[in-house]
């Protein structure tokens, strides 16, 4: 086989075959293919694109490029979460709670962040004493004992990733969606889980900033995943404001918290039980969706998700204490609040400004070597249509740095646009997609 | 400036500015820029395409990446010509004497073939004696003196075309008509000629396999060298069957001396003649088109065109008696003639077969560090639209091995399609092109 041959049947919008796929992935992971090979066969994607069956065996070798984690072990069917990435999104942090506590098995692996803030692991990581290197023993039996237990990704998972995605960053071959769309599904499908469910943000805080290229990723990821036999449903959401309230390492723990106690903003917490819900159907749980909803919303009640994350907590290492007492969690040494002075609506909130306010701060790596800070971020008062009363801060800086702190006030200010009329509040999910179709709502 | 960004705006259909050429270009021959992001690049030119002008400022860059050849030292106006290449098409060979001889300057730099026969410059060196490597000055004073001289292309010319083809050649991205447009180009610019004649060939012995695709590399080349400065006119000839009667290099040498002593093929003839023509008006030596030819055919009956030949091979060292003996060339062993069984008419030449059937006799090569044997090859004795009496040979195969005699004789049968019924003849050019338009004929 040419791999000249293999470019040049893409570069003429021809459909490749498993042979090929393997000989072209096989050769690159091995160094028989060179950088330049690979970088041509890309942009070659990035113009004509995959059908849904090449894409499917494309991502299916490239999570076979590596370990294939077995969950076997754990009773049950399993079911994943993957999101796009966005500012104030706890999301997975309340979710591995809240559906281990209705019976859902939550056998999580989640990268570090590299970010506006770190990703689930760092967050966790924030809590004293909380462990994410869990050996592959140790993890499986953290979710049968628990139900749930979170890990750092493996170093082996899916190197034909990580290598092509290291020559995509340097060939602008990023922005395709045949490629991100295996890039992540790959690396879901070698983690193990039988179901899967994505949450894909669009907007000016999010990766994709169309909702039409959101919703096609999305689209692509629940065709791969179907054919790949992993039931795949998507979400696509609004990324243009940020989803809660809180941003940063622990101020997010603090926010999963306080959604797990049944407070928190109202546009997480329902993202949270929505995304429980169809973890509950995907897990044959429960097949009444109302009554999926009951049982979630009776488990924050009744403070069952809550004493879950204890648990989480105290078997992984941690301090399960936090959840009562937030001081135990790292703390800023400066505290400053952004004030209005007259009666003001909320009119836009822009996530992308919010999210390199917090990074400047130190919540987030900007090179994989850098350390995060796990206590600087930012608190909002009020997401767009809010009201905020005269004198009172529409939002909060914490910082452990003040020449940092002077540097983002402004960058927080810019973030807000406020109205002396009233302001409609905007919806959260744009849409809904499952092999069956795409649902808008 | 950021080479992704140089790449992505290629990528999304923008034109780049000299500054970007010269920093992809410069850093690519400086090894700034590795191979993964130049290949990545050239496949984003294939699907985006260039602007005359941005595709303009491209060759030129590409042409000063290495030594411009001066030909000031040169009286009058210097002509180049290019041809993409053909099968038994020896029109360098007569035209650089036919031009000479009426007073055109002809300085000619010529690569050797890596094809189905050597190039001009390995046929030329079939004849004994003849030197192809000159210095800067003797070049110069040879075409000063007799008219015209010969050489050897110098190996420091546009060394970033070198090392983009033979990126390009394994990154399927060679069928680009701006990268083919440009790799030509940038060559013919550096050669230092004041006015261009391009000859594009298309059909199964071509590089461009249809008329559409040979028009447009004309048509691109035109304007690349007009923009530039130097006028260039292109012609779009068929090379679906062979130009002359000979396929080889001594063979092709015996040929060009045919046609400059009025024989030869018709085909062959008349092109030169139009080709000698139009350099003739474009280095400004005859105003008139219709003088123009007559002069050139004077000339070649006067036996001024093959005189000039003489002085040119005794100039750069060869025997001229080559001219009144054919002998004098090297000879094949084994000569094979394959003939008619009856009266037949020619109703098709496969001129890529007859082209593979010689390079398997060994008059081409395939990988550059070949030898060449001058003497084998193939000559015709019709061409489309040719009557052969029933015992006559409508081919010969001239070789040197008794193995390769035998293994193309079969090759050469299957070039050939007969018929009793009278066949026409095809025309040879099919278009010109200057800066004015597409001339159709």
């Amino acid at each position: 086989m040419l791999i000249t041959e293999i470019i040049r049947k893409k570069r003429d919008g021809f459909e490749l075959n498993k042979d090929e796929l393997e000989f072209l992935i096989n050769g690159y992971i091995n160094d028989e293919i060179p950088d330049y090979q690979m970088a041509a066969f890309l942009m070659a994607v990035y113009f004509r694109g995959m059908s849904k069956e090449e894409l499917t065996t494309f991502t299916m070798l490239m999570a076979q490029s590596g370990e294939m984690v077995d969950l076997s072990k754990i009773e049950g069917i399993k079911v994943d979460k993957h999101s796009s990435g966005g500012i104030a999104d706890t999301t997975t942090l309340v979710l591995i709670p809240l559906a281990a506590s209705v019976g859902v098995k939550v056998a999580k692996m989640s990268g570090r962040g590299l970010s506006h803030t770190g990703g689930t692991i760092d967050k966790l990581e924030s809590i004293p004493g909380f462990r994410t290197e869990l050996s592959k023993d140790e993890f499986i039996e953290a979710v049968n004992r628990v139900g749930a237990a979170i890990v750092g990704q493996s170093k082996d998972l899916v190197p034909a990733d990580k290598k092509i995605y290291a020559l995509r960053d340097v060939t602008a071959t990023v922005e395709s969606i045949p490629l991100i769309a295996s890039s992540i599904m790959s690396k879901k499908i070698a983690a193990g889980a039988d179901k899967i469910i994505l949450d894909v943000k669009f907007g000016k805080g999010a990766f994709m900033k169309s909702y039409e290229d959101a919703k096609e990723l999305a689209n692509t990821m629940v065709e791969i995943g179907n054919l790949a036999g992993r039931g795949t449903v998507a979400y696509v959401t609004d990324m243009n404001q940020p989803l809660g309230l809180m941003i940063g390492n622990s101020l997010e723990v603090i926010e999963a918290i306080e959604v797990l106690k049944g407070r928190g903003h109202e546009d997480l917490r329902n993202l949270c039980i929505e995304f429980a819900t169809e973890m509950m159907i995907l897990s044959g749980i429960e097949k009444d969706r109302e009554r999926a909803k009951e049982r979630l919303i009776e488990s924050i009640e009744k403070g069952w998700a809550l004493k879950k994350f204890e648990e989480i907590i105290q078997n992984q290492g941690g301090n399960p204490e936090v959840v009562n007492d937030y001081s135990l969690l790292p703390q800023a040494k400066y505290v400053y609040e952004l004030k209005c002075e007259e009666d003001l609506y909320i009119k836009d909130i822009d996530a992308l400004k919010l999210g390199i306010a917090a990074l400047k701060l130190g919540s987030g790596r900007q090179k994989k070597e850098d350390v995060i800070d796990y206590s600087v971020g930012i608190e909002l008062f009020g997401k767009i249509g809010s009201k905020i009363e005269k004198g009172k801060p529409y939002a909060r800086i914490y910082a452990n740095d003040e020449r940092k702190l002077n540097e983002v006030i402004s960058d927080v200010e810019d973030a807000f646009t406020f109205s002396r009329e009233y302001v409609e509040k905007r919806k959260v999910i744009f849409a809904k997609i499952t092999k069956d179709g795409i649902y808008e709502m």
